[in-house]
């Protein structure tokens, strides 16, 4: 069965994230229900990232099997045609092997998390970005940030629901950056366990107020206890914006 | 009475514009019914510029006066408070003279127009852009663009019902930017005229696409009639970004 890639965008804040549950629309139901009406077959798009209740993507990628052989532009834009009015969008689509996996072929997931430092409420990245009112020192965030690189214990930083068998993991980088009041942290690493990228954001923020020193992420690190972190960001200001993997 | 000058952003994008309208919540109602509620007093806010259903602000200016004399900040707070939950905001909020006239005291406008250049629906951005499909070359666009600056009659981008006494207008600069898909400009302006900016961006696209070559903008200006030039570009991706006055 032919396989595609797809590399997808959306707007998560209306969603209850990639994942079916109990309450909401998931985005998973989305494109299925797209690819089904498209294709008239039963299709399970399989994704690198599953995204959480409100975090976007600029970059997620899929992938789908259908029976019948489409020219890859052909179904791009049947694909945008049958996703309508829903805010995701089909960017690229390419014909892969067999072989390729979007989740387990992944080398490695790229996020960027956007804060807006300021004491007025957000109006057009309403849902796009977290609103932070205390002034935030971000040389102290980046000295914080520092210590998270490399290879860790991550317990201190995943969610308690974390079903991962190992709570290692590394971080390749992690880049904040200023203009304006806008914070903007990129973070990649092979993989993430549940909530890492906002547990770390949430106790970064509380670096950047001053409320703990950045010398205390190596604390926290250590304590490998989740309550010895800060809390976690709202997925407002999270973006999956890349994946990559092994060139075919 | 004290006279407040407020900067205000706001997503245009489900009202029917600054003025009232027959149908529609304008962004005019929302300030006022905020600034009525908190002061008891009868407010009529006054602004730089008018925008049009579904055009943003980052940097639009209000003036309001007040019978009791507040501090900026705690105005700003309880404006922001009462304006809840739309999406408007007080960013600044200063007490200016009674001479400050947030309309005729502006010596310049600037706005931005923000366009998408892919073939794939927009999802986070969504009224927040204007998704151009066909390839743009943004250097034709910034040849076209340079045919513009300085002082014209700009009739043949003005909407024909405008009420501006003389079609004349000078253009300070026009700045086209290009990052991967996404093409900003930057235009200001002491004052403009109705629909100038996207009438401007909707020839521009033209340009763009290659349907005409950039020396017919100067033609376009020449033959003062609003059927020379192209169509008005959306209201989803115009911002009015800053209105520049007087040292105070």
């Amino acid at each position: 069965m032919p396989r595609y890639k797809l590399t997808l965008e959306y707007d998560g804040s209306s969603y209850c994230g990639w994942q079916q549950q109990k309450n909401g629309v998931s985005l998973y139901s989305v494109l299925r229900a797209a690819a089904e009406k498209l294709s008239g077959e039963r299709i399970a798009p399989v994704v690198a990232g599953r995204t959480d209740a409100g975090v976007h993507a600029l970059g997620q990628v899929a992938h789908l099997d259908f029976t019948r052989l489409w020219e890859p532009a052909t179904l791009q834009n049947a694909l945008n045609f049958y996703l309508k009015p829903a805010p995701m969008a089909v960017l690229e689509c390419q014909l892969v092997p067999d072989s390729f996996h979007a989740r387990f072929s992944a080398l490695s997931r790229r996020y960027r998390y956007v804060i807006i430092n300021r004491a007025a409420p957000l109006t057009i990245e309403r849902h796009r970005a977290w609103l932070v009112r205390p002034p935030l020192v971000l040389e102290e965030m980046q000295h914080g940030a520092a210590l998270l690189l490399g290879t860790h214990d991550f317990t201190s930083f995943r969610a308690t629901e974390c079903q991962a068998k190992s709570p290692l993991r590394t971080l390749d980088s992690f880049v904040l950056q200023q203009e304006g009041n806008r914070i903007t942290a990129t973070i990649q690493a092979r993989s993430f366990l549940h909530h890492q990228v906002r547990n770390m954001i949430g106790t970064l923020k509380l670096v950047g107020e001053g409320k703990i020193p950045p010398s205390a992420i190596s604390d926290i690190l250590a304590a490998r206890d989740r309550r010895a972190a800060g809390p976690t960001a709202p997925p407002d200001g999270l973006y999956l914006t890349a994946v990559s993997y092994p060139a075919m």
